[in-house]
Parts: structure tokens; C-alpha cells; sequence
């Protein structure tokens, strides 16, 4: 059976030489950095290279980042600290994001009594600055706007840059879930007004159990999680040294080849648009699949007929792909994202599906797709 | 030079089987748990494996069995979700407890209110059964009791059956931080009134970056990280497939070795006594030694003479020990344990240090660290 990948919004398969270090470092690095003697100082040096390359990446100051086990970690750091530490009253999001930052923003509006006001994307997933704007003016409570930078379940990408101004003019805090750019676009937090974002080293072929959160220094945020102080207590626990050094060297290999990855990426992409517009008549994407205006390593489709099965019907054909984000497909109902986007008729008669892919994937393997798709497809 | 590693209460070496198996995990399921696609539920179905197996030993239902990234996140999920989401308004503790637990606790009295009961050991670093039920009978609030099974620093192995039973009397919730136990000593919990316990990998030669928490299902704990829903809602974020086939595996080879490793360890630590007793003379040792009293991978060291420069010269002859726990090795003062049990004249003219010791320990590695100690001791 042919076994074809393609759901790397999901997770990504790790690189090789990422393993290869990893395990280096488990073998012959294995001290706890918290310990003073040589054995221990060597694996704290090596968690430290690691956070000044990232801070040299992002153009912040390695002391704002915070290495955690996850995306969804940093994220529920980052939102609940806020309400909890920093008085944040009132919180604006959107209904396109990620289930951990809307299911911490409901926490803390279920538990703290916070204000949420959710900015209604249009059909094409999109919010305006000036909604940003009306909902930033419209109180004076102490506000935190979280918004992505790209979303997992569509590949829209969101002009951060201008809503960190608005933020920073309003006064509010400004937190984007990066987890699905870090790694994969130029992300330079020295020209964007913002105070937290967060990463999760398996979405760019690092390994899983590790992530981290970009704190601006000056927000003063506190833990989540305490105890022995690690990471300027800011998150205590023994570090994931080889989790760590993981992310670090697959981070390097992303920017290393970063115009490579993305010309090919983007290729495969534009070549599984034009091939699905040729074999599946009526089909359509949902959010924007140009360049400029969508990640690269994403595609949205909506399949013009109702199949709820779809995923798993590929599946037996040895095709992996999402029928919404990977957190929310084990659901069976349509994604909080979907329900959005789609009208009623859309929701009865097509399918979303979401294909997701990697340097690693290759024309053919596009070629495949689309052949099982049109088989599975009713007549 | 030497490398004699003294300090596996910090953190072990990784088992080569251990690794071995990650290394195959990462290479060949890569996929997200929360993929409804083949890729994902294989990986789903080792971290199932491994549930099964924990909860096997433990004796546990598998559902009971809650991943997260490490020992220190399992206790505070513990001890804050008590407080936030089951009414617990008083916590009883001792300041004996690892600093993840007494930050929790401490946090939880800063912020939400509650009553914080410290237990006061006595100078072997002992709390009596008739300590716990005073303070459990003096209250009627709602109570979390969170006592360690083993101390991090001095070894002393507590009889959490007893007090389970105790705090069941009471109607109280039991907590016991079981990091320094787990894969080391018989834990049964089909035996004890326990609500919730901890582990961490890496301190039974698995790796670092994941542990879990054990969870009685009829406690209705809820999640302190939310999103996607994993681990039954109770904590959220793509599960570190490598990390958890990882601990299984260490936990497995662990049980199996069991009495091998524990034979030969406690020699070790008998051998320790014997030659410290030879060599240095006015040595004493902090809290208990005997078999049945301490852990067998531990001794808790006070030399005849001040030196806080004692770990930094030992390191610099290759030997690598500690001189309080790893998460406040860094510090410069003693540890809350060193200060409740020594007396002042004690904390003028003497020095704690922690030696720990795996099955991989040699004789002939005591020797060389007796040999060193020797060396740097005062004339």
C-alpha cells in the first residue's frame, strides 16, 4: 500500500540529523542543566545556544525565550498569566483560533470572569484592521488581543505587523499562536509590536514534547507551572535537554534551507491547486491559497459533495490528510473554523478537507492524491 | 580525567534500549495521536501500550494514567486544579516536600487564599502519623493532603498507606509526590487510599521532557492546559509519542531488573557508609540509612567541616554529587530540608551533600569519590 503523507499541519516527520543529535546528546549530555557540577553545566550550556539562536532569529533577547513543552503549553501560559498576573479584564480573539487559545480564552472567561469579544471573520477567513480597532477602542479594560500569524486549519496568513501596532496605540497586549510560521516564514519580532508568541518544534521536523514561548521581557508575565525556577521561573521542571537541542537543529535546517524548502513547497502546492481544478470539477478552497496571502505548506479544499467518510476512505488508500485541524479531527462535527466559513448550504452538500505539505513531498505523491481522490469521489 | 556520576537523584543516564526504541518511534510514527489516519493511530496506539502498562504496575485503571511533560507539571496540575476546581481550601504539607510542591502550595495560599498547614518534622526529618491526623481533625474545611512517598535530598521513605488511610477518615484529598519512588520501589495503589501521585522518566533512566500523573478518575480533577482535549480533557497538546514509548520502555526494564538493581544499589550504598565511616571521621548522614527507612539510590551526607565550595572541588577531581536537590543545587543557601533538620551549631560547622547512586554505580566509583573527599577535607 502506498503510504503518502500529507498532513504536516498536524506534525511533520523529524529530520534525520535532528535525531542523530538527539541522541548524542541523551548518550553523552544526560546532566540536569540545574545542577552545578560540570556533567549538569554542559547541558545547561547547550539549552542556552540553543535560546540564543532562536532570540538571534526572531531578533529578541534570548531572556525572552521560554522553553516549554509545546504550542498548546505556551499558549495557555501565555493568555492565563495574563488574566492571572497582569490584569487583563478582557481578551480579542477570533473564532479561527486554535482549540488552545480558545479553549483557554473560554477558561478564563468561565473562570475569571473575563470579557471575551470574538472579531467575526468574513467568508474568507479574514479580519480587518479596522475591526481590530472598533473592538480595541470600545473599552477601557485592561485588553489582550490574541490573533495568529497563520491558521492551521485554512493557511491564511494574518498581517500581525499592523494589529501589534493597533495593540501597542491602544495599550493592550498583543499575543499571536505563531506555531504554525515559526520555522517556516521570516518571522523578525524586532519590527513587530509584540508582547508573546509561541512555537512547537514538531510542526518543522523537530521532535514532539517540545515548544517554547517568545515573553517580552518588559510584560513582566509570570509561571504557570512552579517550582524550582527554570527558565527564569517562568517555567519550572527539569529541562527536555535532547527535546531542546532538537528544536535548536531543526530550526537551523528550516532557515538553512528556508528558500529551497519554501520554492518547493510552494510548487507542490500550486501544482496540487491547478490538478485538483482539472479532475474534481466543482471543487473549490476555502481561504486564500495565493502566496502572498496563505502559508505555503497548506491547502484548504472543498470537495463539491457531502462525504463525511472521506478521511478515512483516503486512508485506506494509503493517503493521510485532515478533515480539520489534527486536535479537533477525532471530532465528528465541523470545526468551530468551518462553521464560519461555510454556509448552510455548503456545510450540507461539500467537504472540507485539509492537505498539508513539506519539502519532502513530491509531485507524484500530489499525482496520487488526486488519483484516490477522484476514485473515492461519487459518481 | 575521572567522570564518576554521584547524582542520579537529579536525573539518570538514558537507558540504550530506551533510546534505541525512541529512535525507532521517531523514525517510523511520526504521526499526531489526534490524526484520525493510520499514521496517527498507530502512534495513538503505543502511547495506549504504555498506559496500559503503567497502570498495570501500579495497579491503577489505564485511565488513570495522565501524560505530561515531567514530575514538577504533574504536581502542580495536582495541587492548583484542587484548589481551582475542587474546592480544596486548606492544603497539609511539610517543608520537607521537593519545591514544585511547596511553590504550588505556596502560590495557591498567595493568590487564592487557602490555609496552608505545615507538618514539622522532626531531626531525622520524620512527620508521625499522629502529626497528619491533629492537623486533619483540627479543620473541617475541604483538605488536600500532599505528602512525598521518598525525600529528594535525605532519602527517608514516609508511609503514605497509612496516612491515605487517615486522610480517607477524614474525608480528606491525598496527594503524594512519588518521583523519587516510582520505578524503584514496589508502588501499589490497589492499596492504598491515594487520589493522586507523579513520576518523571528521567529519574529511572528514561528520558528527560516527560512524566505523568496518576489521577484517581472519581476525583474529577480537571486540566490546568487546555485545548485539543488530550489525555481525557486533562491536558492538552500534541502528546510526545518518542518521550512516553521512551518512559514505558525504562519503566519495563526497570520492574523487570528490579531486584537486581536494588540488591546491588543498596551494597553500593552500604559500601558508601561503611568506607565515609572509615575515611572521615565525625561523619553523620541526615535522615535514615536503614533499608527499610530510606531509599536504596540515595545517602544524604553531613561532613565534620564547612566548606560550601565542597561540590565545586569534587567536580573538579571528576566526581559529580549534589549539594541539596538539582531544582536548588544552584542556590547559594541551604535548602529548606538542610534547615528545618540541622541545628545551628550544625549549619556553622558542617556540610550536607547528596550522593545517589543507580545500578550502573561501581564500587571502585565510591572509592574514588571517598579518595577525593579525603583529598579536599580540611587537615
Amino acid at each position: 500500500m502506498k503510504n503518502i503523507y500529507l498532513d504536516n499541519a498536524a506534525t511533520t516527520p523529524i529530520d534525520e540529523q535532528v535525531m542523530d543529535l538527539m541522541i548524542k546528546v541523551m548518550r553523552d549530555c544526560y546532566g540536569n542543566p540545574s545542577s552545578t557540577h560540570s556533567s549538569g553545566q554542559e547541558a545547561k550550556a547547550l539549552i542556552e545556544e540553543v535560546r540564543r539562536k532562536i532570540a538571534a532569529y526572531l531578533r529578541v533577547q534570548p531572556g525572552e525565550i521560554i522553553f516549554t513543552s509545546c504550542g498548546t503549553e505556551s499558549n495557555n501560559l501565555i493568555i492565563k498569566s495574563c488574566v492571572e498576573h497582569l490584569g487583563v479584564e478582557r481578551i480579542i480573539t477570533s473564532p479561527m483560533e486554535h482549540k488552545c487559545v480558545a479553549e483557554s480564552v473560554r477558561d478564563m472567561k468561565n473562570r475569571k470572569g473575563i470579557e471575551a469579544v470574538y472579531i467575526r471573520p468574513n467568508s474568507k477567513g479574514d479580519i480587518t484592521l479596522d475591526q481590530v480597532e472598533q473592538a480595541l477602542k470600545s473599552s477601557d479594560r485592561k485588553t489582550l488581543v490574541t490573533l495568529m500569524h497563520a491558521n492551521n486549519e485554512i493557511g491564511n496568513i494574518y498581517d500581525i505587523s499592523s494589529i501589534g501596532k493597533l495593540c501597542r496605540r491602544y495599550g493592550a497586549y498583543f499575543h499571536s499562536d505563531t506555531v504554525q510560521t515559526i520555522g517556516h516564514l521570516d518571522v523578525d519580532f524586532s519590527k513587530t509590536e509584540i508582547d508573546f508568541a509561541s512555537c512547537s518544534a514538531h510542526k518543522f521536523h523537530g521532535p514532539k514534547g517540545v515548544g517554547f514561548a517568545f515573553v517580552r521581557k518588559t510584560s513582566k508575565l509570570k509561571c504557570m507551572i512552579s517550582g524550582g525556577g527554570q527558565e527564569r521561573d517562568l517555567r519550572s521542571g527539569t529541562e527536555n535537554v535532547p527535546g531542546i537541542v532538537g528544536l535548536g537543529k531543526a530550526l537551523e535546517i528550516s532557515l538553512e534551507n528556508k528558500d529551497d524548502y519554501q520554492s518547493h513547497t510552494q510548487e507542490i502546492k500550486d501544482y496540487a491547486i491547478t490538478r485538483l481544478k482539472e479532475e474534481i470539477i466543482g471543487i473549490k478552497f476555502n481561504g486564500w491559497t495565493s502566496k502572498e496571502k496563505s502559508l505555503y505548506t497548506l491547502l484548504s479544499i472543498l470537495l463539491p459533495f457531502k462525504d463525511p467518510m472521506i478521511g478515512f476512505k483516503l486512508d485506506m488508500k494509503g493517503i493521510a490528510v485532515s478533515q480539520g485541524s489534527a486536535c479537533s479531527s477525532g471530532a465528528t462535527k465541523p470545526s468551530a473554523v468551518m462553521l464560519m466559513l461555510l454556509d448552510e448550504e455548503e456545510m450540507n452538500n461539500s467537504t472540507p478537507l485539509r492537505v498539508s505539505f513539506s519539502h519532502r513531498t513530491k509531485k507524484k505523491d500530489i499525482d496520487a492524491f488526486v488519483e484516490a481522490l477522484v476514485s473515492v469521489q461519487p459518481i
